[in-house]
């Protein structure tokens, strides 16, 4: 365990109901979280489809869990700051599989986690007594740990197709409850958009709601309204971050200009700053 | 070694010698690569301050070789298009040293290597005939692998600060000349960036010239009159992402809007076919 772990993790949990919605931004290596963290992000979460494909591996747990536990441990040696992990599905359907991954997480530095309720094999959600299971023995870990570790529980009850919406945000709303009963400290519905489903989602369940920045999404002031707590970035900053390396491609291989990648550009300093050995136990971890 | 190496291998050389002058984006991870292939550059080279600064490494050679070219291998996995490595300064001093980080970044995939003439230990420029010894020994490390390896000699004779600018420029050309003499395909003079001295150093060299994408650098066209025959990123691609995202973050902070990151930002879809398994092998290795 990390020196200041639990301290970092009551923090990080204080973000979820004291002052405004706050905004965490998903990072998939060092550079990105270390600039999120210079910005004044208060804490910072790891995005696991912007890191899966930053390695070479499609979203989805086809990455070892030890190569992707060595990149959560990059990020968090050098954060100063609370890092949550997303340990997706946990990599492996068990109680067992996921209580070593979030020890993993955990023993890197890690103070949070976001585990999802959907199958990595059959894309159908997981059975909800299963996944309560699993949630109640990550809480169980944390204790154990001396981590009050920040668990949020993410449902992908709203991406089937199966039924219609409203028996999806139904079921969407019954598996928020289970999980925040389970010990979760806050919901995340993947693709909850909708000013109408938020609304209707947040009045339903109790404690903090996630949400993922997308387009169509409501501006943040609009979402505060509707009573949302967290709003992440998911993998919004590497399809932004990919996105502008497409257009200064373009740039230069039709107009012969490479202006897009000086205006606005960090200069090697700042890059160089960024790898710089700190965070919560002051430099690499032993 | 990799299937079809050697052809690779005359594909990329062939850009230093026919048709326009060619632009060589360097990537740090595999979706920068990949974007810059979908994009049509012709080859794709690696950034080493961007690969190493986004696994959590100062620029230099602080990153240890295996972890590096763990790093390259993934890249050239999952790229058709040709791949040259920078080596740094070898990872080592000698000439052991520098084939041994040759042969295995040829090893994963790579058919060509930047090696630069500055010492990581001391910042100060490495004896010209030890540089020569070097090179001299890559170009047979190629031949002994049956690849043709691009080797593109890098001087740092213009960074330091000793002397003056015009003996600066004098030594720059004294040990690109030398360099190609012991082999090099490409000479790349660090920090060559005004119009008289790039004009100045390809009048002197025999062979092509790389010059880097950096504030103050002429136009694409002007660097096709001086005789400029490849340009390279460096680590500028690295530079425009991370700014990217420091505007993203200070537009959130400051005024509570995430438009940065929707707008031209790839989709899901997009980011997750960066990582299919494709490559020179058709797959991943072995």
């Amino acid at each position: 365990m990390q020196a200041g772990a639990a301290e970092r993790a009551e923090r990080f949990r204080r973000l979820h109901t004291e002052g405004r919605l706050f905004v965490l931004p998903n990072a998939w290596d060092v550079p990105s979280a270390r600039t999120f963290e210079e910005a004044g992000f208060p804490a910072v979460a790891t995005s696991s489809a912007g890191m899966m494909v930053s390695l070479g591996y499609r979203d989805g747990e086809t990455i070892p869990r030890a190569e992707y536990v060595a990149a959560v441990a990059r990020i968090a040696e050098r954060l100063a700051v609370p890092l949550t992990a997303d340990v997706v599905a946990g990599f492996g359907p068990s109680v067992d599989d996921v209580v070593a991954t979030v020890r993993a997480v955990v023993g890197v530095g890690a103070i949070g986690i976001n585990l999802e309720d959907q199958d990595p094999t059959s894309g159908g959600l997981l059975p909800l007594d299963a996944q309560v299971a699993r949630l109640r023995a990550v809480r169980a870990l944390g204790g154990e740990l001396g981590v009050p570790l920040v668990i949020n529980a993410r449902t992908d009850a709203l991406t089937g197709r199966d039924g219609t919406a409203e028996s999806r945000l139904a079921e969407a709303i019954r598996r928020a409850r289970a999980f925040r009963g389970a010990g979760a400290d806050c919901v995340y519905p993947m693709r909850l958009t909708r000013r109408e489903e938020i609304a209707a989602f947040v009045a339903a369940t109790p404690g903090p709601t996630n949400v993922m920045i997308r387009p169509g999404l409501p501006e943040l002031d609009d979402l505060e309204r509707l009573g949302v707590r967290r709003v992440s970035f998911g993998p919004a900053a590497s399809y932004a971050a990919l996105g502008l390396l497409r257009r200064a491609s373009a740039e230069i291989l039709e107009r012969r200009s490479f202006r897009s990648l000086i205006d606005g550009a960090l200069t090697f300093d700042e890059l160089n700053r960024l790898a710089e050995p700190r965070g919560p136990t002051g430099g690499r971890a032993p």
